[in-house]
């Protein structure tokens, strides 16, 4: 059945321009930002065809199978990043994501093939625009859509994808658990330039009319397969989740918060076993090696509040993942580890000192973490606070969180200010671990906002669109895009020319050797005298 | 002249009331939540009788002169909190703030006489509810209001003083800079029931016509007079903006973004000498020791971008501001440091460990900062991020930042979400620094989160108008505050019930023993068997 879907945002981000890097075969995308001094700033893109203006968007036709024409190394064994990495290849994904990331290929291959990055892409999606996470790269973000029993459709979800990615989503999970699982996901896939993640559990459970206790191995893998061959990139697995460890939680505030969590917990307790993901794991292994799925190894029984953080539960569960790592890379299937949750700040470092120690150094992929439980409806900023400080430890990818967390579904709007938040958080991390052209467009804003380009200073921030609105809120004309001014200080007095006035000087009069300054005060002091103190402050009318 | 001036918001924040400790002779707020369950959680409380159902708001007289029934203590010297902490007194500002924070007076008294918490109580502003600002108690957040030049009324300051302190803003800064400034701040004074702040500078400057290099010694003394006279609480002055750093600013990629260290800086350059804030800087303090006004020492030469944080002219400075703590300590005036700014997070922690070394653990009260500047428009939260961090280090005060920063003035909604935004950050650092109580509401929260005692988590929250508004929107129906279930998931299926019936099966079988669970692994299946399973998803229809 093919259901109808509306169209999608397409056109290019305010100021920006879709440009493409030829690298050899490949041609990698950018967000080019033309200055009005001559210059331009490239940046990292994950909108996919939708902001090039010169593409045609036919949903029902899906996005160009970019990756069908791309080689595959030759050699035994598994057809995966992490094994082609091990023997020594570097795939066309690998350079990709090298030349997104302005580092060379080899390293690359060298973090994936050392289980620290992993590069999801099923074969079966060759429509993906590949992407690495691994602590030595740029810090990725997830945002998470999906409709449930309660509302949204297929369109809506189709678009949810288009605009999270548009304004940064470097991943998308789709967590669908309604009706139309696999419908829904399809047209995601086919349309979607950036990884895709799921939860299986979430469409088995489906199948059972939601009674955890039902579910079994055969089902279980059955809608594996059926997601591996649609072209899921990534799949989270709740295997850690070990009946010993459930009454480990019975003392919690929160209890088990994880969806994927409780539902295996419920198994397991009814059952009085350990869950079919645990015990057939290997099997697993050998599904998703076959098409290339990388494994998120889910925290099932993550802390949902401060008081839950770093508990007994939570890092048993750690340990067994470490295991389960090590039995997936035998495999030659890569893995990233689902991390927390809620997490005051002074225990946030600890978390991945001990996923690092434990999984590996296997990536870590947080949610959030929240810093605090008591601002529901401001979630976004209590877990960006956590979210930047556990990238900054390490953490290779951050799981958004949206206004609405704790309270309801998100709608559009709560999308966007989800990706940007998180975006936020990710380039904080980056400046924080020193990568090396982060800060470029740090600088390249502060310059224009030093020199009252007010249109690159919107066209280089995360989101030009509002911080052009919040500036015409006050100053509406379009002169005042170029004023010398701004509606804080006025045009009589800003502390921005004056600075600008003061380098000039500096400038002039070589005001750089301190020493020399103070040896000179008395003569420059006359000098400056004598230029006029105007300089300083020029009248504006 | 008076002028007319609206009426104001007042009335309880949704699902919580008044109500004061009586401690002694002292009636000392709180903000009361009672919960459904039976019982109540008392949290600080900064919006002083604005909130009180039973209290007559008269914006005209001001509110009640509370502190004029205060006993002062005797002695010679001067008649500050500082001098009497150091002679041994305990005043009734320092039981207030105790009271407040829960910890004993005596605490208090120690930690203002070591100079490392100030209690800004202008001995003019009778009206002030006193708070403690300093490193062992909890961290406290400023938000800024003030006309400019370029719009705003007197009574929209007025309100904004009232919304903000509703909200949390532990002290406000008025900044006025345009017409009224008097007028104002004498409105704002005589109703604001938290400490205010100003930069006597801004107004000398209207006086010359914004001109800084016709500012006088003269001029600003009586500026800091008739603004003591007033009452206002502390003071921010750029005294360590000298004629050397100011050349260290040259290279910056955005110079002096400081209003106060450029004004300063340009008077410096026109005449050569250091400023007139230096070298009258002993008689100052004689002035702000008469009115107990606390000195907030500015970091006139603070990063305006990522590129020039922790730079020469940065440290250069709080060098200075440490020789001149030690000097208003000898005066007897109490002193807090200021700080940056924009400041990359792997750069944070060093601003507070040399502030503590150079100014002998004066508390630190920072504008964030920022910990990237690619995100105008979300400037609140890129600064929530820092502030959090350099709160957990240390910092004893943060400056709000509005979404509007850089672009604009704040209007009310920016003020609010400033506000939360920063009783965020302060919370977050209380909870890293494991303040006694501060845990107590995040508890408290979640308990009422996994028992789906929805009103209670709203009233628990930051700000339950939006929580609710925010759940409201996907389930708008009054029988949905007390459903066992919500959006996100359905009624179908809950982690949190799964959870909770967990907990109960583990409560009644003693599952909290890890090994005997293992060890009696069968027997319990058996027994869970049955029991059936319905106990984890009761069906809801």
């Amino acid at each position: 059945m093919v259901t109808a879907v509306d169209s999608v945002t397409t056109g290019p981000i305010e100021g920006s321009v879709k440009h493409y890097l030829e690298v050899d075969d490949l041609r990698v995308p950018v967000r080019r930002i033309p200055l009005s001094n001559g210059e331009h700033l490239d940046v990292y893109d994950t909108s996919g065809p939708y902001t090039d203006s010169a593409a045609a968007i036919d949903l029902a036709a899906g996005l160009p199978a970019l990756r069908d024409t791309w080689e595959r190394p030759a050699g035994d064994g598994p057809r995966t990043q992490l094994a082609w990495a091990r023997a020594g290849f570097v795939t066309p994904e690998m350079r990709f994501v090298a030349a997104r990331e302005g580092v060379e290929p080899e390293l690359v291959r060298a973090e994936v093939a050392a289980g620290r990055a992993v590069i999801p892409a099923n074969r079966n999606h060759p429509e993906l625009e590949p992407t690495v996470i691994g602590k030595k790269f740029l810090v990725k973000i997830n945002a998470n859509i999906g409709n449930s029993a309660v509302s949204s459709s297929i369109a809506e979800e189709v678009e949810k994808m288009v605009w999270a990615t548009r304004w940064g989503a470097d991943t998308i999970m789709d967590l669908s658990t309604g009706r139309n699982i696999h419908e829904t996901r399809e047209w995601i896939l086919r349309n979607s330039p950036v990884p895709v993640g799921t939860v299986p559990i979430y469409q088995a459970l489906e199948q059972v009319n939601g009674d955890p206790t039902q579910l079994t191995w055969e089902l279980y893998r059955d809608t594996v397969i059926e997601q591996a061959e649609q072209g899921v990139d990534y799949m989270t697995v709740h295997a850690g989740v070990l009946l010993r460890y459930i009454p480990l939680t019975a003392e919690r505030v929160t209890g088990i918060v994880s969806r994927g969590g409780s539902i295996m917990a419920a198994w397991c307790l009814a059952h009085h076993r350990e869950s079919f993901l645990y015990t057939h794991f290997e099997e697993l292994c050998e599904i998703l090696a076959r098409y290339d799925v990388t494994f998120s190894l889910g925290d099932g029984l993550r802390p949902g509040s401060i008081a839950d953080a770093n508990d007994a539960a939570q890092f048993a569960e750690l340990r067994t993942l470490g295991e389960l790592t090590a039995i997936a890379k035998s495999h030659g299937v890569q893995v990233m580890i689902e991390g927390p949750g809620h997490v005051p700040m002074h225990k946030i470092v600890e978390n991945v000192r001990l996923e690092e120690e434990l999984c590996a150094e296997a990536p870590f992929y947080t949610l959030g973490p929240l810093a605090t439980d008591i601002a529901p409806a401001y979630d976004h900023i209590t877990s960006a606070i956590g979210a930047a400080m556990i990238a900054q430890a390490g953490t290779a990818m951050l799981c958004y969180v949206t206004p609405k967390e704790h309270l309801g579904l998100p709608n559009r709007d709560d999308v966007k200010v989800g990706v940007i938040t998180y975006k936020i958080a990710a380039h904080s991390a980056d400046l924080a671990k020193q990568h090396p052209h982060a800060q470029r467009r740090d600088d390249a804003l502060s310059r224009a906002r030093f020199e009252f380009r007010w249109r690159d200073q919107f066209a280089l921030s995360l989101d030009p669109d509002t911080a052009r609105e919040y500036h015409d809120e006050t100053m509406p004309a379009e002169p005042a895009k170029t004023a010398h001014f701004c509606s804080m200080c006025g045009p009589k007095f800003c502390s921005m020319r004056i600075s600008a006035d003061v380098r000039a000087y500096a400038a002039k009069n070589d005001l750089t050797d301190v020493e020399a300054i103070e040896a000179g005060m008395v003569e420059k002091s006359a000098e400056f005298a004598g230029r006029g103190s105007q300089v300083y402050l020029p009248v504006v009318p």
